[in-house]
């Protein structure tokens, strides 16, 4: 079981409910099951067994498509019950074999992508009236607790046995680091005090304190579990009263339809290309076409006709897609260059159709997911510079990849002039995980300036974009090659640590919200312990897990 | 020069001003002079020079105690130019051989006492009145720049040399984590991508720029520099208006008087005793005795001229000793019992004599030290439990030690009632760092139990203030001993890291500030890049920091 055990694993984001290993998924009317059955034999790496629904990255892949599929192809259902198949355990939490065997970037990876996946869900409850609720019919351990956690309200079998706990801090060595110690407080509020001894009590809680303390909101026997699981769901459809009317027809997800190059990927309006030597990667995302455009000003009916095709939906999921290969498959870049081609009227142009038409479900729902896939940058660890130079159309939301960027380079050249604008969708529709909007983070000390850009619709020049304050710098013809040349040459000459400690702080200037103290204060702490000798060392209390040997700490606190 | 080196030196925390070998202090009406004169060989440790007017904790711990004295001992300033007494540099920062050869622990702790005297600056000039203006006469870099940060205004010499500059990223491979990152982008708002320019130029940026880009104030030629200086200090004491009239009259610090136990230190009020073997400590506070409380409710006059003999001040400043000794000289205790003797009735009486007389400058600097006091426990990377069992008096200004803890037991004896009680320093005068009572951070999910207390001066039985969720277990006089006990026996057995992450992530529920995040996103990255090998291995960027080689790095983002 050697640490290094990934490093030959290309992990592919790409799945559909046909491929499902781990999961099983039933419609009834307005809700949803969703049933944790993990394939012992099914894990990404064959150096773990997935035992008692424990789960690794491919598990939560396929978890993160059912739930963004049940937001687009299943727009009817209002409840989804997360549980289990399996007869007495709910969910197990992380694989502690597939932690202990991977590498440092792995367990990183993975922590983030999981993050990723219960922020989604929360957001599918908040946002698109989609219930989550956690019916934990058996042992909920762990990151098994943590995903009952990212449901809106949390249900435990009272059958003398089951438990839900947090056995991370006293069994592990390390934190309940997918978002499970922020939430005990920030979101369900349970006393810090309360939260203390929960967490560091290895076999939890269960039954009537498990009630009282607010780590579940209530506690059925057994037998009795399935039908009040039931009672609930119908009450909850029940207030969702009109939404649940099964108006809605879904769309569906197709596959992508990407193209391998020998070194990158080519989607619709999406590549990516890297070179893995000079540790560089450039990612160009294509504006809408004019028939991209004509079928948005059509109205939210021909969008949803369009379905996975229309652009916003289409070029958003290639981009995720690429981000994520990028962040796996790619560890070697550092920094990414991010292009915008196209025409930045038409950027203008289809935002405004969206903005227009966001009552319609289907549209919110497109309009929501460009938001997690720019927050998916915002929190990706590699160094990002826009360069806009001719031929490029940083505009509306695809300025947004300026803004989530930690440079923008703009060319001056009156023979050439580059545009940059904001849309509707600039001022509050893709949100950060800090709640700002990212024009807000970027001229955060200058709100004279943010002010004059509010309502502000026209194309700005170089200069004017440059005065508005949204350009990092302005370059002209001349110095252009040489000048971006050496930026990204110094970039990606710096310690990789160094500048991802660096942006996670200058990124998310100004207030903080449980989302993202969850990738600041928790996993920042995570990430720490996950190399410290206590958890990781030969003798540390991860790598030990489940061998006879007790782990040996070194006591000093630090 | 052994990465262990700094083990066997124990910290004084203890200085006065005829011991300063760093800092040149002088006085002119309500302008304060500190000139930053570092001593090359009074360092802490005899394995480091500090070369050009760079620091070690020795010289942050004499910068700390002018500032607080300042406050004390000098309440006619009103402006402070900190200043160097080097012709050609500023401050250098942060020594790097000095980090190069300290443990991770020593790092940490640095760090950590470093920030806070930085935050400490920021408050006298908020809530003191004490504006803390940067005189850069010479290059100011990392460390240096970033004490600059913390000062309200900063005014950089303009000869064609100097410059602010923060190179911990492109030369050492670390993060300018005392403060650097945080105040760029959250306090002097710096526009993020610019943040990112400057922090990745080693040389730094001066004369217009810098100004343009809000990194300084201003740029004055040399030969009007100390002209410009004085002008602006005018100008702050002008509009101090009658602050500056010179009519308040300083209290001296008198030295602590502590007796050095076998295996503790014991103060007037404090007394703090250690277990290297069992990785415990118990720190008992002991409330205002009657004469404490009849001077004080004599008024602000008599507690002035009490001075550092008013038992709020003296108890404060000894527990204050008594942590940072905790924190330097004892890495191996794990966990710290908190015990509060005496009359709680008293605590409140005293407690509310101090708020009656808040207007009074000298009471008001007692209460702010007080907070700065609870607000360096509440970061101390320790577990604490408060016990309260009979004789203990957790009451106003003491039950914050008992809510600023993980958890507080309650000892519920009908034959030996305790008594636990909040008076008018609970309710917003002792903040925590995230801006939230102790009570609203401890009562955050529980809104109404929070109103039911405010305004409640009565003294609560056991069951009360169990009821009112001030109380994490209350236990009965058979069940204490051992229950007690096993809770700590269970605490000290855990991992020491995992412990500090978790309490940094439960403790600060709710909402960041800049002050927070300073502690939360810039401390935790910080201290993962300092253990990680690309800063801190054989061929890490610090480790390499002034010798030939140039460092290795693992190109891998994580």
């Amino acid at each position: 079981m050697g640490a290094e055990s990934n490093t030959d694993v290309t992990v592919d984001f790409e799945v559909d409910p046909g491929s499902y290993r781990h999961w099983k998924v039933s419609y009834d009317g307005a809700i949803a099951r969703v049933a944790m059955d993990v394939d012992p034999n099914g894990g990404l790496r064959s150096d773990y067994e997935l035992k008692l629904n424990s789960y690794d990255l491919g598990v939560d892949i396929e978890l993160a498509d059912i739930v963004r599929r049940m937001r687009f192809e299943h727009p009817e259902v209002r409840v989804v019950v997360m549980t289990s198949g399996n007869d007495k355990v709910f969910c197990a939490g992380a694989n502690i074999q597939m932690l202990g065997s991977s590498t440092h970037g792995w367990k990183v990876n993975f922590c983030k992508f999981t993050n990723e996946t219960r922020c989604e869900i929360e957001e599918a409850t908040e946002a698109s009236a989609q219930v989550y609720i956690a019916a934990c019919n058996g042992t909920t351990a762990g990151g098994g607790y943590e995903l009952a956690l990212a449901c809106k309200e949390i249900y435990l079998q009272d059958d003398g046995n089951s438990a839900v706990s947090l056995p991370e801090v006293p069994l592990l060595g390390v934190l309940p680091g997918t978002g499970g110690l922020t939430r005990l407080v920030d979101k369900r509020r349970i006393r810090r005090d309360r939260a203390d001894v929960f967490s560091t009590t290895a076999e939890g809680m269960r039954g009537k304190r498990a009630v009282q303390w607010n780590l579940v909101d209530d506690v059925f026997p057994r037998s009795k579990f399935d039908e009040k699981i039931a009672a609930r769901c119908e009450a909850l459809v029940a207030d969702a009263g009109e939404l649940a009317s099964g108006e809605r027809k879904g769309v569906t997800l197709g596959k992508l339809g990407v193209e391998s190059l020998d070194n990158g990927r080519k989607y619709s309006s999406v590549e990516v290309t890297w070179d893995d030597e000079a540790r560089t990667a450039t990612l160009t995302i294509e504006g809408p076409t004019a028939e991209d455009v004509a079928l948005a000003e059509r109205g939210a009916e021909a969008m949803h006709e369009a379905g996975d095709q229309l652009w916003a939906l289409r070029a958003y999921r290639e981009l995720d897609d690429a981000l994520l290969h990028l962040r796996s498959n790619h560890p070697n870049v550092g920094l990414v260059v991010v292009r915008a081609k196209g025409d930045a009227k038409r950027v203008l142009a289809h935002d405004s159709a969206l903005v227009k038409t966001r009552d319609h479900w289907f549209v919110r729902e497109v309009l929501l997911h460009m938001g997690r896939v720019l927050r998916r940058m915002d929190n990706t660890s590699r160094s990002f510079f826009a360069l806009g130079d001719a031929g490029t159309a940083f505009a509306g939301n695809l300025l947004e990849l300026a803004l989530a960027s930690d440079r923008f380079y703009l060319l001056d050249d009156p023979d050439n002039v580059v545009h940059v604008g904001i849309s509707d969708l600039s001022e509050g529709a893709l949100p950060m995980s800090t709640g700002l909007t990212r024009i807000q983070a970027r001229l955060y000390g200058e709100a004279d300036k943010a002010e004059a850009l509010v309502g502000r619709r026209d194309l700005l020049g170089p200069e004017d974009a440059d005065d508005a304050g949204l350009v990092t710098m302005l370059l002209d013809d001349i110095d252009w090659d040489d000048d971006v040349r050496i930026a990204i040459e110094e970039r990606v000459s710096l310690s990789p640590d160094a500048l991802t400690g660096m942006e996670q702080n200058l990124r998310f200037v100004g207030p903080e919200t449980p989302d993202s103290k969850i990738y600041a204060r928790l996993s920042a702490w995570q990430n720490w312990i996950f190399i410290r000798p206590n958890a990781t060392g030969p003798e540390g209390a991860l790598t030990l897990y489940g061998r006879p040997e007790r782990p040996a700490f070194d006591w000093r606190r630090v």
